[in-house]
């Protein structure tokens, strides 16, 4: 079996397709590495890639792709909704084949290293890579955003772990991480009114006292004019899809809301969606070897 | 997205087990191909063997495992409780993933061809490879059995579509065709009352004017004490796993009757599981590309 590893970089640019096919350009243009998918999303101005390969191929159009993003987006003109921190945003590395976490959080390390030196810019080390409890959490380490980070890196506490400890004013800072597989994951609401997704979002999450493993949000989505909790669902095998969507249908009703469709970005782990069936059909002992597709893989 | 075709072909012995592999085992040996279950049955005297791969491996299997059977079978001296109308029974070729039914009826008449031409075999297509509305239902085909068919082969209506206009005393005739995957799934209710599951399949099935693609009957599980809806799905693409699940669900409350689990028996296409999940969470613009695993087969 091959050795693999997945990369999920997130860019700050999802406007401007010239720019965009240039910095995905320099995933496919990586021998070795293949991508998988790639999707832009205008409101919130930003791109979320999806390449799997070799560790050595992954590690290589990772650094490649930093430099097409460095070199064609300007953080000091960027807007949208989403919370981002830099031109690169967020960086994680996932053991998908023959790979362990070690190796994820050792590659973490040595793309933070390069990015650091090669492009001047700060970078923060998370989750499974965190140098600390306090970088663990994407969310902590990303607070205060893009704009935030003149102030929050002149902090002792925020002193960057590769790169300089300055913000890099066109390119911003990165967070740069290894984790198990993690699914972005909307949920769309028959409102416009963004608050009710947002209070949606606050007790759901477990920031908010809601499900350990769910990150959320509310945010607008202009072109539908429709609100929409967006989510993501850290680690589906504790905190399965379809509880996360069978609890924000629970609180919307209390809005008189309903939930009229939900999305899944980019990819999706084959066990979220066996999990789904398992429980909606009520499954009795039900094995994955029991899907004709998968023994093709034995 | 890798292209799949299952194949499942029933052969006439059933006893000799040195006989059995040494049939098996042609499956075994193509490359491409992928044994994923045999089982024999003494009574029946007959084998029913699956396999899946591309649709050029599943094929080249089969032909490599008809010469086997023509070698080692003799009809002649065979004697069992299954209707058989050869030493290779029936061979339908079913499409998975990324082949479309044409394709499989492609595959069956080229079979047909090779197995009649090469082994001197009347070959009949049957289902969706049928030459003929008459020819469709394989019960049909195969009324008469093997000792029948010197007789019926002589009959115009009964003109193979391959091979010759006689009968193969040692090898028979054999049916040949495609169809989709048939499901296998059984709704468990939280009564011992079979009388209620009877009722409930009467009224879902396709012969009691319910859901089209639908043969269903109450039995009762006598080890949990309990009735239960005994249902083959003959089209999940057209009558969905969950609406049939749903459908069962809603007749039992007219009973007080709650669902209290469910199963698939043997083998089900990854597709019925993606379409139970886009149902339950109302997946907008979901396709199975995004589930990870799939890409593995590009």
């Amino acid at each position: 079996m091959a050795r693999l590893v997945e990369c999920i970089p997130n860019f700050s640019e999802g406007r401007n397709k010239e720019v965009v096919e240039k910095i995905v350009d320099a995933v496919r243009k990586t021998e070795g590495a293949k991508l998988l998918d790639y999707s832009s999303d205008a409101s919130h101005n930003r791109s979320v890639v999806t390449f799997i390969g070799t560790p050595e191929a992954v590690e290589e159009a990772m650094v490649n792709m930093a430099e097409k993003v460095y070199e064609n987006i300007d953080m000091r003109n960027h807007k949208g909704e989403h919370p981002r921190m830099g031109a690169l945003d967020v960086v994680p590395f996932v053991p998908i084949t023959g790979v362990t976490m070690e190796e994820c959080i050792e590659i973490a390390n040595r793309v933070g290293k390069t990015i650091g030196e090669k492009f001047n810019i700060p970078v923060y080390l998370y989750e499974k890579a965190a140098s600390n409890k306090g970088r663990e959490n994407l969310a902590t380490v990303r607070k205060g955003q893009y704009e935030g980070f003149f102030e929050k890196i002149k902090d002792a506490d925020w002193k960057p772990d590769y790169g300089p400890c300055e913000v890099n004013e066109k390119g911003g800072c990165v967070a740069i991480g290894a984790r198990v597989p993690l699914i972005a994951y909307n949920i769309n609401l028959d409102t416009d009114n963004v608050e009710i997704a947002d209070k949606i979002a606050k007790v759901i999450r477990h920031l908010g006292g809601g499900l350990r493993y769910v990150k959320a949000l509310g945010v607008k989505i202009e072109d539908r004019n429709m609100a929409q909790v967006s989510i993501n669902v850290v680690d589906y095998q504790k905190t399965a899809l379809y509880r996360v969507f069978e609890m924000v249908k629970m609180e919307a009703r209390r809005y008189g809301v309903n939930v009229i469709g939900s999305e899944v970005i980019g990819l999706i782990p084959m066990g979220a969606i066996f999990q789904t069936a398992e429980y909606y059909l009520q499954f009795e002992n039900f094995s994955t070897e029991q899907v004709l597709e998968t023994r093709i893989w034995e």
